[in-house]
């Protein structure tokens, strides 16, 4: 055991963050988009909407959860490139991340695959297809809702990861205190509140990884190419390029509103005449008395 | 990068808690009338109402976590007022940080616009309207049920926000000693039990910003005087005055029947005989002959 | 501010808990049945049972930090009894805590019939009725499925209770660790469980104050005297006594399966040959070598 | 009571550890099947599958906050047997830890059967049968949907218990510093996330003791010797057989992307030559001036 133990250990920083985020981002797949294939194959007999938000958002507290005291957890190109803009990965391993993220997220989708796989064949008959009444790539790929333009799309992939990745610096922002325990479990339910908030337009476009690898996969698997060419080529590089534009637009946001102005000095003004440590809550209610008497 | 982070460092107490105040109820009123939107324009078939609640819930938790440690993370009027009567918040802050919550609610409610602009025209080809089948201003801003009355709005309106801030406060005072990291997804809870128990009436009144920012802004694109007029001027103002005065009731019936009457000398009374320090959990289940040992 | 604060303050313990009982109690009932009277008066458009169950859990926990500190925060006669049977709670001080929370339930049920005044006249056109298509008492209180036998109601309290009963005996149990800021809100989660899985023969009779104030208000307001003879007064007593029991049940049966056999020694046997420190935490995955060099 | 105390306490480790698996298990079947009960007893009206999903979950986890000081809480031969294989448990123990589980859970089921036995009279007139609509033997135990293959049920089973067990390892790795009062809950979360993403082939088949234990139950009170003989004998041994394999799969893919690797020295390579010490979060968002000051 311990010669075996020796054997598979890496060493390598490198090596061992991208095993990590490709498991982890397999892991997130394999979880989020068995959701939803739960939901399609049953109609939504099983899962209702608030199913699939939350077992995004757990999938995705879970995934970061593995990976995060290795790689960070970002699972997620659109994380990575937040970090990679914030000065906290350098340019190549921001690539390498990339990809191992998406290789992950293909693997878990065949996993997926795999494991409904009876339940595919009993829906559609065996017969893969995209749109239609026994269209199931939605599975694997959302689709956007048939009223969306190109440009309302670009924009709602912008609006949900701004809100996601805004949220993510909020998060992990040190001075901001919150425990790294609480980080991923927070992380989920910010997920649960894009997909109630921003998943109607395209299904909640916040993480290229999830979706170019589940794509290529569902092309493999015999949805066609189509899942490329779908609306004149005008969709499918819309879920890779806007998240990595919202990505900056939040974190960035925060940055500008936030960030940038954190009180220096350890102590400030509350606007009562009284200072105060910098590291106090001011959401805090002591009576007038004590605070007197404190200071 | 240095050069650029000095130059729009803001160094003003006030001005960095405005900029927090207005950035986090933006924030606040993007994902929420989002999650709005996504059920009012998908029929609710995309959001059921547990998922409109939890997205509230979380939208209020990250926005307090946005903003707690710059400003305390208010972002609600009413819960300033509460801050202010508590004397935690000068008069003139308290009126800054008003404006500054309004004016982000305006800004939040126009990226909602923008993000479901398409979805919007689909639904009801073009026209704003606030009644009848097609009516979406319910996405910006809550109406009230047919049969509440004025008095009825009034009293809906108190009692909402009377237990969102009794909440509140509850959470926030330090002798209860709740981690601050945990304080703001604790009153997300809040608000989705407020949601879930006072939501009938009037859509829950408790905050007075996210109702005129957007209800400003609905007018600004269309859907006409009635947002302000509607039911003979009677309506409008509740969700602004009555918070406030729930705000207080909240806070008050707090200290009266808790706050005020605090254990001073650090030992009370157990009731059997037995003194115990103040800061013990009385939800203990230490066996009699333990506490023997121990006292 | 600083006299009237002297004046207002209670320095009784027996007092200012039963205050901090009422209180908290009325609270909870306040939200409950608002949870309640959202369903029922929309015909259970505005809340599916997952946001009443949701709804009773947060007003389960926020009711118990109101009030943890100062009476423990026990709002439910079940909970004082089990206390008092632990050698927690004089007798005395037992029955004064169930009058505060019957008297703050009875309350809550009269600011709930207030906010929902204006819908319950729409709904029922001002005929308050226990039965028949109008009925609306079950907004204050639950009514036992036809099908249900006057001994499986009772069984059904008892075991409803048992479950509740003996998991808040677990999360307060000190050696369980359970950090004090915890435990109101896991208490919640265990309403919302014992609610998903025992609340359809009975509604989940847990709480014999929530049931018996809101009875007698809904007797006071023209429900009429059916509230207490319903089923020729095999009824109305159940939700009082079942919960009693099971809460000495539930506890109990925790103290002789768990709490009587706690390690005593600080280390204990692994099973593999090696002994660990009481307090490490078996749910640990260090392999085999790390723990070696442990120990 | 002292002498009461002293005659009933167990003082042999493995006799008490198997009180609590057996206390613990027979706790969660008592929850989740009571979960199940009221789904199927009223029609799916009174949960739906959200409260089925929650209701496993913190089933799940206050089975876990009740033992886990004294068994570690695993109420599950999957989660015995992958500390078995992590060389945390005997041979010996395991054995023991799966019959008093199992035994556990039999119990369990039999006063659920107890509670909703009136419900269940009415729904079924007395006639237990485990198909046509009046099939009730889903309270007991999961069903494989009609669709599915042998082959496919042990795919499903050992994916859904890799999840599971993947998940847990990571939650109890000490290394990922996860406090011990928040593993129940977060494990919890993991069973909600299993069950809306893999529950729709074969109910989340992830427990054997939850599966046989009632199954045997089920045969006791005349469902008939079908439990067993379902599909010609090639169903019955999935749920046993399945999760005890994809525990190991879990517990080893979790060891060989991530606990294998893990960084010994305390500091480590963050991408851009700088160093850091291990047990820095990397999800942080300290500028990098800030992180120049620091290092």
């Amino acid at each position: 055991m311990d010669t075996f133990r020796q054997g598979v250990r890496v060493n390598n920083d490198l090596t061992r963050e991208l095993l990590a985020e490709f498991f982890a981002t397999g892991f997130l797949v394999l979880v989020g988009c068995g959701s939803m294939a739960q939901s399609i194959l049953s109609n939504g007999t099983v899962n209702a909407p608030i199913n699939v938000n939350l077992c995004w958002g757990f999938a995705i507290a879970f995934g970061i959860y593995i990976a995060q005291h290795i790689s960070g957890g970002h699972i997620n190109p659109a994380v990575s490139t937040m970090f990679w803009s914030l000065g906290k990965l350098t340019s190549i391993r921001l690539l390498f991340y990339i990809l191992a993220q998406t290789a992950g997220a293909f693997v878990g989708a065949a996993v997926v695959y795999m494991t409904y796989f009876d339940a595919l064949n009993k829906f559609d008959g065996g017969v893969r297809s995209i749109d239609g009444k026994n269209a199931t790539v939605q599975i694997f790929i959302p689709f956007p809702s048939p009223y969306l333009t190109t440009f309302g799309g670009i924009i709602d992939g912008i609006v949900a990861t701004a809100i996601f990745c805004g949220s993510i610096a909020t998060i992990v922002d040190s001075r901001n205190k919150i425990p790294a325990p609480m980080q991923p479990l927070l992380i989920g339910f910010v997920v649960v509140m894009v997909g109630s908030s921003y998943g109607m337009n395209a299904g909640g476009t916040i993480n290229p990884a999830r979706d170019l690898g589940p794509r290529i996969f569902a092309w493999c698997i015999g949805y066609g190419w189509k899942v490329f060419s779908f609306n004149n080529y005008t969709w499918f590089w819309i879920p890779i390029v806007a998240p990595l534009i919202g990505s900056l637009v939040g974190a960035w946001l925060y940055k500008l509103f936030i960030g940038f102005h954190w009180p220096k000095e350890g102590i400030r003004n509350l606007g009562n005449g009284r200072k105060r440590k910098e590291d106090d809550i001011l959401l805090t209610d002591r009576p007038r008395e004590f605070s007197n008497i404190a200071s």
